[in-house]
């Protein structure tokens, strides 16, 4: 048997970002709560406990009508999977220590509270020395979404145990733009209420022909009434490394969700300027469900920097690390409100 | 309750434009009935009278196959609706002025003979002043559809009265390449046979400053063998006013559709000789229906320009409205033909 | 009644190309098998006969998540059919000779031992004369697909006989970047063991205002254990002709497919040392069924040039005709292994 399901999400919000002295913008946003995109899935039975399955995944930005270059941007893939024996997964696919670090995230390193909010190659050292400082490589560096990817899966039914391991052809392309020559897997235990993980990636065609290694380990306990969430990811390229450590906490309320979160960035560089240049965001979130499908949310966060750090809340003024820049924003204060609607499909 | 429902057009037709002593182009064309599109609609019951929806309508080319920028350009919202209370929606959608006009037009603005003939930022004074002549102000400015909208429609149920307010944030982008700060509405009444109704949108990031503004007022009835419309709509940007004057009729004839149409661009600038640029359109068209979802049309039409106005059908030779460029169209005329098929699904 | 569905394939593997001396190159490519897509297939039956039809297809690339421009460019059509009248379809389609050259090719043209291996505008003297050695060129020059068409399809049921004619609009544009005026068609017969074809189109907006022609003629037989596909494609342009020959098996196992082919490009030119420029592709595959949608393949080639011919497989080194090039590839290997999964959905 075969099944065709077509499926989504469109996530629309209004956002307020301050940046320090440079003023504010109100703005439209796409994916705050969760990603809009479109989603094709299909899964066929082969009889004997192997079935085939193939995964089209495709940001939307419900703001403007936008979508993303590739257009598959999230997940692209053909796989063969076995009860028994695990999953072989070809195509474009998740970075492993993206899944691990989004799954210790009550926000799911989404909107302006997201754990991802110095996943940027203009304000961290690591990543910027690594992949360049374009907008490309913001987008499309290997610490979110690999292509050219090889990945086998675990099977389910190992006692909570699961995991994966991942190839990446780098073809001869620019980590930065996209093509990256990684190695790298997940391995992680879930209980009846708590969970612990590890995952890394390696890059081996980031700038200079030095390796880019991305690790992340985490765990996540569900008390009664609380979830609470610490791990770290740490971005490292030669001398440089930004650590994010993460503590956070989701409670459930049943018609609603309140999240917490306190992610501090941590960098490490050549000179003790650049390991002083450190932020801290901290966020507060509650989702309303109107249905299993529906919700209205609303976010609130705050970035602050020190030393050169200039990390910012996506959708502000735009801010500049460089001392000279008119735009400077070093040591500076970002903060964040946004509210919207969420439908998934 | 959920329902996912995947739709659309594919209208595609021979189009044969002579644009005055330019010469001719033969050539095919996409949408000239109904724009070849692709949709993706849900909407989910939340109980209380209380509804999701999302709404994804993506423009396609049916004779080459392309695309527009955005993908989505069409329409990308997600909203919440009460039966009583009215519908909230978020993201890119149609401006209300054009819903107003093209509800006015048997064209639907579509093909050789709609009433949008005159929106084009190079032969309209106000639209090129206001958003500027390149190529992308003439797909994207804000007098078709609108990014980063919030907007509010009344529910049924008001004795026919119907209208929507919009609100869209610049976010500091160009109002010619689509990200306009807009605020505007529609209000109309729709009887057994009368409907009237009126629209305005404003855009407070054109060029310079100055807002440019966007009205249209119009009213149609069912006569027993005829549907009659009027109507008007006025750009106007500074002291440049665009003013297209529409009288059109719809002719049922059960197995198909006569259509007639005659609109006429009033131009008026800062001199007596922007202000002689009008042009007149006048068209005629017949859809037979081979069922509800699949028809043949064939329409003809005929744009005659005064003054230096210089306004020609789509897909005709290049003009242009510079004097001393070799092919400057002013006062000339453009004569079109077009037929094709088209299949809703 | 309607039907509308949505369909197609993800096909993923790796590949492994040594191109002579300037080394190799691993990669993970999309559609070795069957081309990654995405396809819309709209029929709606109109009564006595007569039915609508749409039918909307884009490549995806399953490795990367890319797509192609445009869009939907393996077809994008809108069609009116009967079954004693046959078929009137409007807008981008499959070149006639492409139908009938795949047709004859056990490896339809895809993947390293695909009989489109030499289509290539920068080793074809014929094609890169004709159409300009541009990347786009090479993508969208119309042996492949054509923008604009309008097409007659014979009905079924003519004893076997099938075919079409065609015809395009240039609009003005360069073949190379896919407007072509074209006419051509195809016509075949199919018996219960044989087939039988011939196939030409001609473009009439190639470079230098001469008229580039593709032919193709071929017939296959199934014996037994075997079916044998013999044929000819010629492009030709002014006195550069490209002239594929191939002979080619299929044998059928039930649980698989085994696959041989032998493709001979013969170009002849205004000089002797164009006319040397000849290569030769072996290749052989096998796929696997895992199901009647699902298989795993592999496929083994090579190309030998001879001359200064530099055809080479697609995914090696980057490779130059230009004989003071540094990857100067004339006269020289690629030889090529791949394998992967396909899921047709």
């Amino acid at each position: 048997q075969t099944s065709v399901a077509l499926s989504g999400t469109v996530d629309v919000g209004v956002r307020h970002v301050k940046n320090g002295r440079l003023g504010s913008i109100d703005s439209e946003v796409s994916g705050a709560n969760t990603t809009s995109k479109l989603v094709v899935q299909v899964r066929e039975s082969l009889g004997n406990g192997l079935s085939a399955g193939v995964y089209l995944d495709s940001t939307l930005l419900g703001d403007t009508g936008a979508v993303n270059t590739p257009f598959w941007d999230r997940r692209a893939t053909v796989s063969l999977s076995h009860d028994r024996f695990g999953e072989i997964r070809l195509g474009r696919d998740w970075a492993p220590t993206h899944l691990l670090w989004s799954e210790l995230d009550p926000f799911i390193t989404l909107g302006i509270a997201g754990a991802n909010s110095f996943r940027s190659v203009f304000a961290s050292q690591a990543l910027g020395q690594a992949f360049g400082v374009s907008t490309d490589a913001n987008q499309l560096n290997p610490t979110l979404r690999i292509a050219n990817t090889a990945q086998y899966f675990l099977p389910t039914g190992l006692g909570g145990v699961h995991g994966s391991l991942l190839v990446s052809a780098g073809e001869g392309g620019s980590a930065g733009a996209g093509a990256a020559k990684t190695d790298g897997g997940r391995l992680a235990w879930r209980g009846e209420r708590l969970m612990v993980g590890v995952a890394q990636v390696t890059t081996r065609n980031a700038n200079a022909g030095r390796d880019f290694t991305d690790r992340v380990w985490g765990a996540s306990y569900e008390f009664k009434v609380v979830k609470v969430s610490v791990g770290q990811r740490q971005w490292r390229y030669g001398m440089d490394k930004t650590t994010n450590t993460l503590v956070a906490a989701l409670v459930p309320l049943g018609f609603g969700d309140l999240k917490f979160t306190l992610v501090r960035a941590d960098q490490q560089g050549a000179t003790a300027a650049l390991s002083a240049n450190d932020a801290t965001l901290i966020g507060a979130g509650y989702v309303h469900h109107l249905s299993k499908r529906t919700a209205l949310y609303a976010h609130a966060s705050r970035i602050a920097n020190k030393g050169g750090a200039s990390f910012s809340v996506a959708g502000g003024p735009a801010v500049s690390r460089v001392a000279t820049a008119v735009n400077y924003f070093g040591g500076q204060r970002s903060t964040a409100f946004e509210s919207g609607i969420r439908h998934n499909f």
